[in-house]
């Protein structure tokens, strides 16, 4: 590891393998499909780990991710962000060949452009799920509004079901609340499809999803798939809310120490937040991360060590009680590891991953940044 | 602008020149010596508008920068994080044909490690440069400390000069807060130099900056160079310190808006985190912007509309004070202009710019991230 020049991100490759496969083996014990989120990796090697498979179904936050999976032969994509008329002729450029691609839509504006551009592109395979707001905390229309019925006869035969995204799930407070969470994901999709088909509406893809509800949900009854994305890296936030263990969270960011304030009980490190993000989703949780949670170099947490403030290219790490550093023990030059608090920001802030399985460097992946 | 597909990073060229010449022209009366730091662009053809010149002295963030900035015929730079043992082969092998390449170092330990790898490599031009604290924001040597001397001792004949970092003009609530500071980084690397000075030790350079220090400092007596970075773009954060005006502001996000919530007084659109960045700056200041401030796609704010909150790839956006959003004004699919809280790291989460002179688009510049 010492050979990488730092700051670098560092991918465990035996913990993805093994967040995968508890996902996977869950899921297939409720007999609910998998449609992972691969906006977290943005790397075809970890969506084939997440699948099990070398293609599969898979969502995405971006066209971009869009094409560089069907260039990896993926040809079942759903593109999870609201779709915008501007959009339509890209998104038909890439339903094309044998590519099933999917939409949102959330109104009768945006409905009413999906079906008219399926309809003049014949060779295109586009559906549309109509995106419910389960729990107030961003797009989508609410159970029982009457616009669901108008949006769905917008789209015409291009309606292809029901998707939703349990986002309160990251700021609940305990397993119970999050299964409550999960509840309430399920039932609002489930009530929206069934009034679909009450009225003889085509809605047979019921799509819930988010790491925290699907990793404790007790039931996926009526629902035919699930996304999912940061449980292949987990995180300190996935940690604060007991979705994983702290040892789950299978990216870190490399740093060298360059410096020691002695005085203030600092070591600086060349992993600023360009390398670990801005990201801050600790803050509001039980135990504040700061900018991530110190490792040794076999990523170890290092006591309370974190980083409590960081600048682009520099990050200050401290001892979360105040307490005395041990200088002697990070050498100027010496590396650590630190995890992040969310693993789609801090890894989105690099180009690749150089993969490990334990200390041998195995492999360099790399990720599909941008528009 | 609306081929454009969103998110999409936007440089208005006419204020990137402005912004520019105001630095070079403030400077040149002083008889200061300009090195722009290049981490907030990350783009050739924004630094040859710093210096007004087709190549010139620059200060880098990473040494992806620098392996940059010398293929396009730069051959004089200041690497400006903390030097570690794990990097002098790779600044060595940037520093031949003629390069001149500067590191910083606040230790003993790595002081003895540049003069070695410079002793070992003839043909390389590497100098040091010793980071002074001059306001406890970050690393460096406080003035007064002994370990000033001992490593400028260390250095030997590499030891180049002095230079500081006022990060804490950042934090200044008035314009003179901001020249206290500003006097404060002047003495203090000067005072440092002087040290040097009366002990025979050479100590040519003498390196200040931050564009909140360098645009309010009454003195720049004693100093030979400033390094300022965000000024070519500026910022919300700037705007809040009284830095800039927010039409001086460069670099906007180009968003659609993607959903309509009523009933929450909301838009939603595709410019999240992602296209944002997670920077929080101007929170602590007297207006908190959010995410960043809404503008029409002319760039002319609208009223009192924010980016609330956000996530990976959607924003919400509220009024400030709590108020009616006028639905009619933002049709699906229309779009909207963000100015960022931060320009470095909103910037930094895209490989390029759209650049435009008034409303026409004239170019693409692309951006060197990553280390």
């Amino acid at each position: 590891m010492n050979e990488i020049e730092t700051p670098a991100l560092i991918l465990d490759a035996a913990k993805v393998h093994r967040n995968c496969r508890r996902m996977r083996e869950r899921l297939a014990a409720y007999g609910v499909g998998l449609r992972p989120h691969v906006k977290t990796a943005k790397n075809v090697e970890v969506a084939r780990l997440a699948l099990g498979a070398p293609v599969g179904q898979i969502t995405v936050s971006t066209l971009r991710e869009a094409e560089y999976f069907i260039a990896h032969g993926f040809t079942d994509i759903l593109y999870a962000v609201g779709m915008v008329p501007g959009k339509l002729e890209h998104v038909a450029r890439l339903a094309r060949g044998g590519v099933r691609l999917g939409v949102i839509v959330d109104s009768v504006e945006a409905a009413g452009a999906v079906a008219a551009s399926a309809a003049g592109h014949p060779e295109s395979a586009i559906h549309a799920l109509i995106e419910i707001d389960s729990d107030g905390h961003r797009a989508g229309i609410r159970p029982g509004d009457p616009r669901l019925v108008e949006v769905a006869r917008a789209l015409g035969p291009t309606l292809g079901g029901v998707m939703t995204h349990a986002g309160d799930s990251y700021n609940c407070d305990s397993t119970d609340g999050i299964r409550r969470v999960a509840a309430r994901e399920r039932e609002a999709v489930v009530a929206c499809a069934g009034e679909l088909r009450a009225l003889g509406l085509a809605a047979s893809i019921v799509s819930v999803g988010s790491t925290p509800t699907a990793t404790f949900s007790d039931s996926f009854e009526g629902v035919t798939e699930v996304r999912v994305g940061v449980y292949v890296f987990q995180d300190l936030v996935m940690a604060g809310l007991g979705v994983c263990a702290v040892d789950d969270i299978a990216v870190s960011v490399l740093g060298s120490v360059i410096g020691h304030q002695r005085e203030k009980n600092w070591l600086i490190t060349d992993a600023g937040w360009m390398a670990l993000s801005r990201d801050r989703g600790t803050a509001r949780q039980a135990v504040d991360q700061g900018y991530g949670l110190v490792c040794d170099a076999a990523g170890r947490p290092i006591g309370d060590l974190i980083v409590a403030d960081a600048n682009q290219e520099h990050g200050i790490i401290a001892r979360r009680d105040g307490g005395a550093m041990d200088f002697d023990r990070f050498a100027i030059g010496s590396q650590v590891r630190i995890l992040p608090n969310h693993a789609c920001a801090t890894a989105a802030q690099h180009d690749h991953y150089e993969v490990f399985e334990g200390d041998k460097r195995v492999a360099r992946w790399t990720r599909v940044n941008g528009w």
